[in-house]
């Protein structure tokens, strides 16, 4: 036996919306080579061609299905250019998508990985169209590895998948220095501090403050229901440091847009 | 043998949109506790922290699946105080929630009900977080309650969940005093009178008027399809009095909002 | 034995929306017929009774599903009226939904096909309301033809079901006249002319130029990716001419509709 047995769950992340035929294009694809898949939606909502947010949703959710799951990612602006297509084995999970980056953050939390360029065109729906690949290469090869195609048989060795280029995190003494990795259909708006990189500081949540453009957010609270009014910042559900407005768009009050630089800095 | 087996069936019901990785992660959790769970989602654009929309939702679904089939409805303004989550068995389906209300409509519909607290910190993620029950209790519940859970296993006794502040439907010889329950995507106005009201006064659905707000709309049709221009009143395919205009918005075309008082009275 | 052995699947299309509980009913009732059913949504964003956009959707879908898959399509701005209820087997693929001509590009696509009116009463819902046909009749057929429920057996014969009236590609030697028929969310502008079509005059892409309205867009690109900025024309994943702006709607650029004629004719 080669790697983790499949789990016949397939997820879907795209940018193809719902109010087309695309994605249900595309699990028909899966079920024509797999009619035992058990194919569930992450979004297809992800901003079109924003293949940082689809990274970050991707390290956001993948966790939360069992060892052996399949993967597929496609957002995908370089299509019919000389990108290359991949698939991944990281920690048991499987990956299949466009070779842009969008597993920049899985791979950084797994020390075990293998990656695969998805070469074998007898797999494919043939002819490959220029402009839909997700239902010709990544649909087909998605739905054959979770059925009974082995990981090693996708196509050729990739030893280096692309690298998004994705804001480092500063730790200093009574300062961390990051940046806003997303913005929720709430408004709430994710940094890449997490409750880590805090504890390293020897601070605790409530000797600091969190500064975002103009503004210096100094009232934390544990959870959205105890917040009083305006903007306060927490822990959110994935475990990053969030600036928050009850009932309401933190990003809207606050003017945030993601990439926005943050500062969390010990309260003077 | 406790209880109705379970069909393998979970319905969601959220407000947690389609936009970001929510659903998705609930979705994994539910799989990971049972990977032959069959997820179906009622909607997940319940207006957000709407607990009455939620409720008269989940009435109008969950007659349709068969018996043992799990109802999961998170829509939490409560997550992180100090409100209870409950699981409910009534007529052989099972519900899971926050004890906020929402099984207000479903538990007037059925003689033969229980409830208990959600108290088994076993089978929750751990740790739970502060803002998201349900990637971290409700999932995990559901999902075992749809494999081989039992349900007096899920907790203590929980002798009388919350109940929503509903209106009355107030019928007498020749008028039903009630209110609107809910407008849908059309812009059909949904009412709290139904059939049997109607029954109860004497009257034909041709010898009333609905007063809503400063209209009195006196045209009532059997279906949309043969009905005139303005507005009109039918009954619902969920038997409820339903203001409509065809192929355009009630509720725009006469200002009405869920709430709003409405009177059924005979014609003059 | 009687056609193909069901997949198992059934696809629905319809115009429901996703905010309210009607798309959840559906699939509710389907599984009460089916309770091993794989149910997967084309789209519910078919702009409301809009059959045209829907009986494309599904031409556009329906092959990439298995033979023996059940495709349910709801789009019903009649129902309550005379029109009446159909179900079709077309090379092995089964369609479910009101005789309104949804069908028209299906049957076209294919010789062998059979048609028969839902007249089996005892196989619905009831009563069956007047106004909600996809959770009384067409969800209940098509879980059972999903299951074990033979074709034949679905009612009586239905000889001649609804065309609608679809525009006709005119091919010239010099010259395509054909017509809009779906804008995607992109904007992406997909008309009636196909690859074949352009073969049959003798023509290169690159030696046409294809005219909407007031414009005419000379310059053609394989893919999104190599285009230039301004608009262009590709061959669609589907196989239609397709006119685009990368990274934006052409549809908007060039204030286009469905419907709108369309001229691709040999490069001055």
């Amino acid at each position: 036996m080669n790697g983790t047995a499949p789990s016949g769950i397939v997820t879907l992340l795209t940018d193809f919306g719902v109010q087309d035929h695309y994605v249900g294009v595309i699990k028909g694809e899966i079920l024509r080579r797999n009619p035992r898949a058990v194919i569930v939606d992450i979004t297809h909502q992800v901003p079109p061609q924003d293949v940082q947010a689809a990274a970050w949703l991707l390290a956001s959710s993948w966790r939360s299905f069992p060892a052996g799951t399949v993967h597929l990612c496609v957002v995908d602006p370089g299509v019919g250019d000389t990108r290359k297509a991949l698939a991944a084995e990281v920690c048991g999970h499987r990956f299949v998508g466009p070779d842009n980056g969008f597993l920049t953050h899985v791979l950084r939390d797994c020390d075990e990985w293998k990656t695969r360029e998805l070469s074998r065109g007898d797999l494919f729906n043939q002819p490959v169209s220029m402009t839909f690949h997700g239902r010709d290469i990544f649909a087909p090869i998605a739905g054959a590895l979770s059925a009974n195609l082995r990981f090693d048989e996708v196509g050729s060795t990739l030893p280096k998948p692309v690298e998004l280029d994705v804001p480092t995190v500063g730790v200093r003494r009574d300062e961390i220095r990051a940046g806003v990795v997303y913005i929720d259909r709430f408004g709430n708006v994710i940094t890449a501090v997490t409750a880590r990189h805090l504890e390293w500081t020897g601070m605790q949540p409530g000797e600091v403050v969190v500064a975002i453009n103009d503004a210096v957010i100094d009232r934390y609270y544990p959870t959205y229901a105890v917040a009083g009014n305006g903007p306060f910042f927490l822990f959110s559900s994935g475990g990053w440091f969030e600036v928050a407005v009850k009932n309401g768009s933190a990003a809207e009050a606050l003017n945030i847009r993601r990439g926005d630089p943050v500062v969390v800095r010990r309260r003077a």
